[in-house]
């Protein structure tokens, strides 16, 4: 029996970096990737799944090198014009990625769930490890804040994560069904490893853990959990995470990122810069962290593997 | 009493281009153009006006200049990507033009009529005329053909007009509630004349009077009703009249259109090759009806006003 599938769990781009990595290092065939939904909001009418998009691109290398989301080949005329309609026009996009938001959504109203058209999507654009999100139910995450409970995108993209956080809630994570085809290779005798990419812990990887049956598959499972943490240095590489972190009365370290995981993960992949952190219950394993090249996604990709 | 105001009934190119003559000619404010709605469907979940549309972009003077609907400055970059997606790609949405149909959708999904939504749009984009569609009720022309009954756009966009037509129906009209600013305008004792623009009788026009109120209201009005031949020597400038024509066993003639109009039009407008033809019982103007230039719009303006 070969154990030589991987389950990798992962938000935007910090993620898809990771799941990028291991598909190159691995037969891609053996990647199985687990998008979080908790940032998927309706915008215009339109579904926006911004992680899984974010994946999509990256896996296809039609992402934007700087941006973190969206495509690297992108014109903006559908936004100005919006604009001159007086359309709402704080969320970007991109007229070559309008088409990914209005053919899944239309593709969801005639009755195609959400996996079914990302794999669709992703034969298209010629991905080749699967990306399945983590359910076809609705999760989504909202904040609360000091200005009342915001919806992600909200405080994500319209208020730029400035509100200071004090909580968060998964809507819909309790009664969503986990993706089975996720829950078949947390079962699957040739799992190797499970891996939590470098993803924001709070608004990426707990809106899928918020999926009772889920988390109890990971916890469950009998290969190593092996999480990354996106954290170096007290800062995250994107994203708010060390800001949260801060509202939240924690220390923006990777000690605390292990913590936050606990029980649930065997092993904690940290940056040299963090080595001084307090030692935890959990096995620590030292490398460099920071993704900026293809061969940096492939080099953590190995860490990983070689620290199941 | 200043009888001052024109309610003109416009499909889209053709129609279009004499309602921007009108309103160079007259004050804005006093042209009314009624625009034809069965062309309306719903595409990858997008409500999408044509004949409005069209209405908008030549009035703002964004329209296109060749092609007969779009903008002019528009890109394809949506088109291409939704192409590599997969996705329906037999009706062609601009980059700039998916603009209005996004924010229409959204608006209209919010309980906007569609009246209300054209209005801003107008007024956003600098459009000085009231441009007001038939009803904010649908009505939606299908086309009895050898090949069964097909949608509008079917017909018109996807099978590029080919098949045999027989008849027509306008689904929605008879129930549809007419405009009620249009019908105020027909009952105002300012009304100078009601113009049927140089559409096509049977796709932009009868959908139209088939609302019967609005048909009444244009058969009861005092005002001289003008209608403008679409035809010039046995040929549509755009379009299928003249093939419609042929296939439902009528000459394709200046004749044919007044005869179709019949009673509810006092003049008609034709084209000095069209001069020949048989007299009816209706007062013929003949003038130069083909529109190349912004000159020729105002000029065939002027002629369907000295008709008055």
């Amino acid at each position: 029996m070969n154990r030589d599938l991987i389950v990798a769990l992962s938000g935007g781009i910090g993620g898809a970096k990771l799941a990028l990595g291991l598909s190159r290092v691995l037969p891609p065939e053996n990647v199985l990737i687990v998008a979080n939904v908790g940032d998927d909001f309706e915008h215009l009418g339109l579904h926006v799944s911004p992680d899984i998009d974010t994946l999509l691109y990256t896996l296809a290398g039609l992402d934007h090198p700087v941006q973190g989301w969206g495509r690297a080949d992108e014109t903006w005329h559908f936004m100005e014009t919006l604009r001159a309609l007086g359309g709402a026009d704080w969320f970007a996009l991109g007229d070559r990625d309008l088409a990914i938001h209005i053919e899944r959504t239309h593709r969801l109203r005639q009755g195609h769930s959400l996996s079914q058209i990302t794999a669709d999507f992703a034969r298209r654009l010629g991905v080749a490890p699967r990306i399945l999100p983590v359910s076809d139910d609705p999760v989504r995450t909202r904040l609360q804040t000091a200005e009342g409970w915001l919806p992600f995108q909200e405080y994500f993209v319209h208020q730029r994560c400035a509100p200071v956080v004090q909580g968060f809630a998964y809507d819909g994570a309790a009664q969503a069904r986990a993706q089975p085809a996720v829950m078949a290779a947390l079962r699957d005798p040739r799992l190797r490893a499970v891996v939590i990419c470098p993803s924001n812990p709070y608004l990426s990887i707990d809106p899928m853990l918020a999926i009772p049956e889920f988390r109890e598959a990971i916890a469950q499972c009998k290969a190593p959990v092996i999480a990354v943490s996106p954290i170096i240095g007290g800062r995250a590489v994107k994203g708010p995470t060390a800001k949260l972190m801060d509202e939240l009365g924690l220390d923006p370290s990777s000690q605390a990122i292990g913590q936050h995981y606990g029980d649930l993960i065997d092993v904690l992949v940290i940056d040299p810069v963090d080595e001084t952190g307090t030692a935890l219950g959990i096995q620590m394993v030292v490398a460099p962290t920071l993704m900026k090249t293809l061969a940096d996604r492939e080099a953590l990709a190995r860490v990983v593997l070689r620290a199941v």
